[in-house]
């Protein structure tokens, strides 16, 4: 059993990026959805520098469902990534595993919708791994390193723990969670909420 | 810091039951909304003695949304209660609060539509706050007490704690913990899954 200072001894507020369904498109898949020389059109920059949201939407056609105005993520990756949230899954009949960004070995496709063509993807539905990013000297400042793994400490009427959150860092991150919408409204987390490591098991 | 024995240190399995979006109707309401003199048709019975998914489902209708074949369960309560998730909320456009069951004062109505008519609900939809119900034996083993609250260790990949989870206590009550389908999918958890009390804080 722990004293009410062991179990409050967290570290400081870490700000909640909360990720809704989103796609990143190879170069090939964004002429093919969206055009032959195509280039996203930026609508908003993301906390991450050179991140951005696209002015683009994709509809995404599962066997069981459809859903519409999914935001395309800029810039352009190598392979084409869709994110969605369990809950996702369960209207479009497509089960996401739970997977780091860039694990796509044995993922579940989909049909993509653009406005100018469609593409059948073979593979690259994931759920995303939730994850910290985090610059060197907040690393430092945590005691943490890249591909950790840590518990964050979520407050409030629906708190608690949050396991196995993948550490993960670059020299030009900035400190923030990333959790899905599914995490976000289970634990009453929104957008610039604070949360802290969880020091009694990291 | 806690050793690994402690962190370790939990109780017997509770078996996880998942609450999809649902609603609990009045006899006036069974009225207005699917004809004079209906009765509810029992269609599977609960894992709670006496409690029943019934045949019948109602449309909800919020100022942002429609959410339709949304279940009815039985018996007949004093009071209309819609229970939905945050994320049906984002659908329907209401803000659900978070509630123990019965607790509807100061919470938002929604238009409920069903087989012969429709209510316009001025209170009642709330987001059900988690909770364990138990019967006494069980409550003795575990150490706790109706009104309690405990916090609850899931592991696996999205396992972590829930802090703030409500202990109901009923002779008749069956070992069951309650989640809503954002916990579930935010957790990692489907029906039948085991989770244990977290001795380290409780």
């Amino acid at each position: 059993m722990l004293s009410k200072e062991q179990t409050q001894q967290t570290a400081e507020g870490i700000p909640v990026g909360v990720s809704n369904r989103h796609i990143h498109l190879s170069a090939e898949h964004i002429e093919a959805l969206f055009g032959k020389g195509h280039a996203l059109t930026p609508l908003k920059n993301l906390k991450q520098v050179g991140e951005f949201a696209a002015k683009e939407t994709v509809t995404l056609v599962g066997p069981k469902g459809v859903i519409q105005g999914v935001r395309v993520l800029g810039p352009v990756r190598k392979f084409t990534q869709v994110e969605i949230s369990r809950t996702d899954g369960f209207s479009l009949g497509v089960v996401p595993p739970l997977r780091d960004s860039g694990n796509l070995e044995n993922t579940p496709g989909i049909v993509i919708v653009g406005s100018r063509g469609a593409v059948t993807l073979t593979k690259g539905v994931i759920c995303a791994a939730r994850h910290i990013h985090m610059g060197e000297e907040d690393a430092c400042k945590f005691q943490v390193a890249d591909g950790d793994h840590v518990a964050v400490k979520i407050n409030g009427p629906r708190g608690g723990t949050l396991d196995n959150v993948l550490v993960r860092v670059k020299p030009n991150f900035l400190l923030e969670l990333h959790i899905d919408t599914d995490e976000a409204n289970a634990a009453g987390l929104k957008n610039g909420d604070t949360v802290s490591l969880d020091l009694r098991v990291n």
